[in-house]
């Protein structure tokens, strides 16, 4: 029997980067990856697919990382897990010994039990599938009306992708907005706004009640009764993580169904380690599970369970995703970390919330110059940030990572006052107006003022 | 006798970010700012008026915010202070009492007195004076040989910009590379490369000896006896603190002219801060007194002076200066912040360096990808991270941020992989190859290697 000291089981972004941070800080020991796809998409990349790039092979994560770090790589299927002896079983019948196990099986697409019509044909899900997607993408070819179900970030990113294609494409969103799951009101109604103007037709605030057509998908009737035509339709429902395998040796999962995960992304399993999309998230602000997957999240926790494989250290844990979500629609681009205002307050946090909107160059005569709105979230007692949200030029995706850093730091208000963020004139906003320190120092008079 | 509970000499970002924020924080506090310009430039928007901007009013700070926060503004100049009395006088006569005084009066240009021809026509410094800059622009339409000495970040910006309106610019710098002085060797061969082949000409590793002409400038004679023609010559050779009131009044200076002030930007004479260009930068990794001026670092100081005025509170402290540098040409930008390998070295810390190379988009192979390097500098036993620095695309700017809070936060490289950054295809690198985390992850392997 073949054995290794590590196993990891699943080759997207956590497989990847759990081997290669674990090669990295254990290099004496074997790293094997096992894998279903003969290649991987990059999983956020898979919008762009539909419009921007080229073909699906523009969005493939190379191998060449693995074997450059003398990780070993099997294309396979694992059918199940023996954790007593410490083997997993292929499908083509081989069994591997491990020492340490990582699951690093991902999410599937939701198709809904109760949808009627979802398996007539041209209706598609959107699954981390090379092949699934190549063969979605040639059969849109000669489709014209397309109802995209479902406007979070994947719904919303193809819609626009296909539009781009001269689609006509309608979103059709059961929340009041589109991206209204990850965003607050004011964002994700800015948001919906410029895909509207881009010329995606959003219906929002209204679910669907099922899929009409006779072989062939005809029609979306939706729960106010309306009836859309269509050439196709495309769940982007959310996902679920993949935990079969898991749930069938044993391993225990949470409320949500996902693989339960401690600090070291240690299931409670001896040996056998959990990370991203099929690990549990919890919130870092509320410690709540929730249902957030994110490729950065994955690699952070990833990154965790790499270096902490065989030796724990307590200054290296995960302590919650800050559910860093971010997206461009054409030269805007938005993106949140940390808690929103709604959810807060659906908490029972006692927060300030503060608003600045300036701009991204300054001069602002500048050309290019695009406006820059950054929002905070902050409990009112200890000024903490607790979340923050940017809309802007392409520059906001960095912006957001300055807030989730200031987040991760625990920081408050007050100490963000102190800090030096630099300012040159065709990067960012002035110094004297930078609109993540303007809403600092807005939530800081506002915890003055109620004081 | 008028009386103000707060008087700030000077109305650039230093003093007007000093007034607002102490407005903020106590808003029943009476705030006057003196300045001596009818209307104030940007100060690091300047090199843009000489190109990509109409005119200089399109680089003016508008004095509404001032207006809108109930702070008064007199255009007048201060011509002595009386620390005992707490009074100042000013040059029609008036004297106004204070309770806080905030000296915010910037930083000139050098001239230096051993350079013959310094005063010929044609020469210009670059001073934040607005009817100087436009006289001086007046001047430079019909010049077309020119010559600018310094390749600081005025320098290299101004003769982007002049080259941008087809002027024969020739940059000289004394220096290995142009930036030497705040990049690395690296960064700053990178920067020069891309100067030169935007058409700017470069001399670098060789200083001038004087500036030759009749009357007018004509030529540039460098130390190596080469003569460089100049129908032009800028003179961007850094800036002094402009200290002379405060030395009258007995306000102690340091060693290299700048005003002593403490955590909390207070000088050694009680009542009185001083805050921005005139005031005592000290390195935040090494404390000692360093002589970068930045806006951005003016503006964090401006905002603990703020919120210190009348109340001192420890968590509002300014620590040093990370001398947070950036800049772009073209659709290339450069930046670093905290210490660089070379200056650490120097200094005697033991450290560690990682550079990572990667894109700054995902797939690579989606539009408008542009490389991006990261580069750590680390404390070796600790792990700490003291500097780092970025070559990208627009983006750089905001990645530099990111940066800059892990430094100011004390951050280790191993807590930098826990921390989870947020990588949306369009505006960032990839989760799993991150250039600011693969360069954290090299620093520790290298940690681990030489343990």
């Amino acid at each position: 029997m073949k054995k290794t000291d590590v196993l990891v089981i699943g080759g997207s972004a956590a497989g990847i980067v759990t081997a290669l941070t674990g090669k990295n800080q254990y290099p004496e020991k074997d790293f094997l990856v096992i894998r279903k796809e003969k290649e991987v998409v990059v999983p956020c990349g898979i919008p762009y697919i539909f419009g921007t790039l080229e073909s699906s092979s523009q969005n493939v994560i190379p191998d060449v990382g693995l074997e450059k770090a003398g990780i070993n790589l099997i294309i396979g299927e694992v059918i199940e897990i023996d954790p007593e002896n410490k083997t997993c079983l292929l499908a083509d019948g081989e069994k591997i010994g491990y020492e340490k196990l990582v699951l690093a099986i991902g999410s599937i697409p939701v198709k809904p039990n109760w949808l009627n019509g979802k398996d007539l044909d041209n209706v598609f899900i959107v699954p981390k599938d090379k092949e699934y997607l190549d063969r979605m993408i040639r059969k849109l070819q000669d489709k014209q009306k397309i109802v995209v179900i479902g406007g979070g970030f994947i719904g919303v990113e193809i819609s626009d992708e296909l539009k781009k294609q001269g689609k006509d494409v309608t979103v059709v969103e059961i929340l009041p907005h589109i991206l209204g799951a990850v965003f607050d009101k004011e964002l994700a109604t800015k948001a919906e706004e410029i895909l509207i103007d881009r010329g995606v037709k959003v219906e929002a605030g209204v679910g669907i009640q099922e899929l009409c057509g006779n072989g062939k998908v005809t029609s979306v009737k939706l729960q106010d009764g309306r009836e859309l035509e269509a050439d196709a339709v495309i769940l982007s429902m959310g996902y679920k993580p993949n935990v079969d395998l898991a749930e069938k040796a044993g391993i225990k999962t949470n409320e949500l169904g996902f693989i339960v995960a401690d600090q070291f992304l240690r299931t409670h399993t001896p040996d056998i380690f959990a990370v991203g999309d099929c690990a549990e998230k919890r919130d870092f602000i509320t410690n709540k599970p929730i249902g957030a997957m994110l490729a950065s999240t994955a690699c952070a926790e990833a990154r965790v369970t790499g270096m902490n494989l065989f030796i724990l250290e307590t200054v290296r844990t995960f302590s919650g995703t800050i559910s860093n979500f971010a997206t461009a629609l054409g030269d805007h681009s938005f993106g949140v970390a940390g808690i929103t205002e709604d959810n807060a307050r659906a908490e029972g946090f006692d927060i300030i919330t503060a608003l600045f909107e300036g701009v991204d160059h300054h001069p602002g005569k500048l050309p290019g110059t695009h406006k820059q709105t950054v929002k905070l979230v902050v409990a009112k007692d200890s000024g903490l940030i607790l979340g923050g949200s940017v809309f802007g030029s392409h520059s906001a995706g960095e912006i957001v990572n300055v807030i989730g850093l200031a987040i991760q730091n625990k920081m408050t208000v007050s100490s963000l006052l102190t800090m030096q963020i630099g300012t040159p004139p065709l990067l960012t906003a002035p110094p004297t107006a930078y609109p993540l320190i303007k809403a600092a120092e807005l939530a800081l008079k506002k915890t003055h003022s109620n004081a």
